[in-house]
């Protein structure tokens, strides 16, 4: 079993060799830990749709076992295998638009196909897969000790010696990745490097990734975090309460514009405005050197519901009108830095950029 | 009974002749419709406490009705019955910290005291707090009017010549006042005139002012509106769908600081980031001209089960640290105009301010 964690306890995608993807269930945390098994590309599909796994770095994961669920399954099948396969990469790219990583992981299965036998089809998919999980969990430990040397380095020479005060927004820790976290992986090394004061912890509405995951998940894990609604950022901001924001990304575009959860750019926006440095932490797949700008990248609208109804209960008018964007774009010119598993990206982006993509 | 809402069929606050107080209930809509009715002056305080009753001018106006109820509970007593409705003013006075209005009224109260015999009392004050409330009412219709035409005006001279968009924050109508309201009244009045558009209400978390009353009060009125979460103000902005912002205050100080609900501040910063104008509405009772910057308003912090829990159930980890400031500070330097019963105050507002109050 795949689902090693360095240093989270929290493990939220594990892969059976026979062939089943157990993904944590992040719909109903924190008040129930349970696991759905997926034996098939459609239940994977559907978990990737319905948020019971979610996280840019972790739906490309999930995706990938997924793709190894239809060789499994389409084994049996003499001419028809590998187009099966490819017909359910396509109904995995279909589920969710904005994460890039969900495309990249994509592609390279899709690239793999051609040199496949059918019978090796599974295990090798399967080996990608487990290659993709484990590189991302990796990448993202250096990610976090990269982050938190150049936040420590920064805020050093603005004389702030002393632990460091976080505001992060949704949940970008273990939940959302292979096993440890980009934004939340840079707090985990502060963390044990004991440079991390607190925590701010955005609830991030409407989902509450904050408020149910992020909150959950540090605590699971002895970091010390403190809860906020996602507005009190400014007050928070001004009461000096916070040296730095850092949140995770879904999508990076050529010239460094981030695409993240929404009320990402309002923090960056407030950041410089409050004059606090505002870090982005990603690993390479979730940059898209193809996409020149973030106006290009499409933006999820979700149903209605996830806003009036909590639990099942309305917590507003049925029926009223709703506008439910749960991604936007953060201009790259509010961005301080990128935390990458190969260094920071500092701005302009730009070049950074493409020289990591050659 | 007075209770006529001059526009709006919403009814906050009814008072009864005989020396009884109905609070619409806003802890319950909008699944509920009932008022809390209030026959001694503890009912009040413990209304505007527990939020039955909500938003600076209409805890103003609950809170002198209070000081009434207060002289007919104390009208047999002999001696102590001016030192009794003087702890009574102390009881309401400890209710909330934030909004001015609520000591601007009780001080109205207090100052009438030394005048009354013990015979006249009631009626008087009742005669006063209906005063008060009727004025509210009054001014929120005049500040609706110079607020519309301002804001066309303004609009106008941008060669902006349709429908104006309107994103707010909280709830700022008849619920939150005599029965008009102050940003909502502005609202109230471009619709009156057909010149708005959409009402963008922000869901206002924690306690869902926006989504639970502003959603529901203007649908009750035929006024369009949206309910978006607070972290989506930025990208509604960026994508060209909001013309300007239009909140309320709870206290504006001499030099035109303004305490308001949590994320005021966060939206003026995001307003003129995006080149958006960004007015206040409030009446003249909410400036308070003795205290000279906002950094010296007391900002109430509420308890955590407001964040942690909805609805009696819990929405993150129970136990874990909070912080849950309601109101913040949005710098003068942020805001384009604060609307008024006596006309649009524009920056610098110092001497806009003390024009008005000699």
């Amino acid at each position: 079993m795949q689902g090693v964690s360095y240093g989270s306890t929290v493990v939220p995608v594990r892969w059976r060799d026979e062939g089943c993807l157990e993904l944590l269930d992040q719909r109903v945390l924190p008040g129930e830990k349970r696991y759905i098994k997926c034996i098939d590309t459609r239940q994977v599909a559907d978990s990737i749709t319905k948020m019971v796994v979610r996280g840019a770095p972790a739906i490309g994961i999930a995706a990938a076992y997924g793709v190894a669920l239809s060789a499994k399954r389409n084994r049996q099948l003499a001419s028809e295998w590998r187009a099966r396969i490819e017909a359910d990469i396509d109904i995995l790219a279909a589920t969710r638009p904005t994460a890039v990583n969900l495309f990249r992981a994509l592609e390279q299965c899709r690239n793999l196909l051609p040199e496949l036998t059918r019978d090796e089809a599974f295990e090798q998919l399967a080996k990608l897969a487990i290659t993709i999980h484990q590189d991302d969990i990796a990448g993202n430990v250096r990610m976090g000790r990269e982050g938190a040397a150049f936040i420590s380095a920064r805020l050093a020479a603005r004389g702030i010696d002393r632990p460091v005060n976080v505001l992060t927004h949704c949940n970008t820790g273990s939940l959302a990745t292979g096993g440890f976290g980009t934004a939340l992986g840079v707090v985990r090394s502060l963390a044990a490097e004991d440079r991390l004061g607190m925590v701010y912890a955005d609830e991030t509405r409407p989902w509450l990734q904050g408020a149910r995951l992020t909150v959950w998940e540090l605590t699971q894990d002895g970091i010390p975090v403190t809860l906020n609604v996602d507005s009190a950022a400014a007050h928070l901001m001004k009461s000096g309460r916070v040296d730095c924001v850092i949140v995770g990304a879904d999508r990076i575009t050529a010239n460094g514009d981030v695409a993240n959860k929404i009320g990402t750019c309002s923090l960056a926006v407030l950041a410089k405005y409050h004059g606090i440095s505002f870090y982005v932490a990603a690993p390479l797949s979730t940059i898209d050197p193809d996409m020149l700008h973030g106006d290009l990248i499409p933006i999820e609208e979700r149903e209605a519901k996830e806003i009036l109804s909590l639990q099942g209960k309305w917590i507003s008018l049925p029926g009223v009108e709703i506008c439910n964007p749960v991604f936007d774009v953060t201009p790259a010119e509010l961005i301080d830095g990128i935390i990458t598993e190969s260094g920071v990206i500092a701005a302009p982006f730009g070049e950074g950029i493409r020289s990591r993509f050659g």
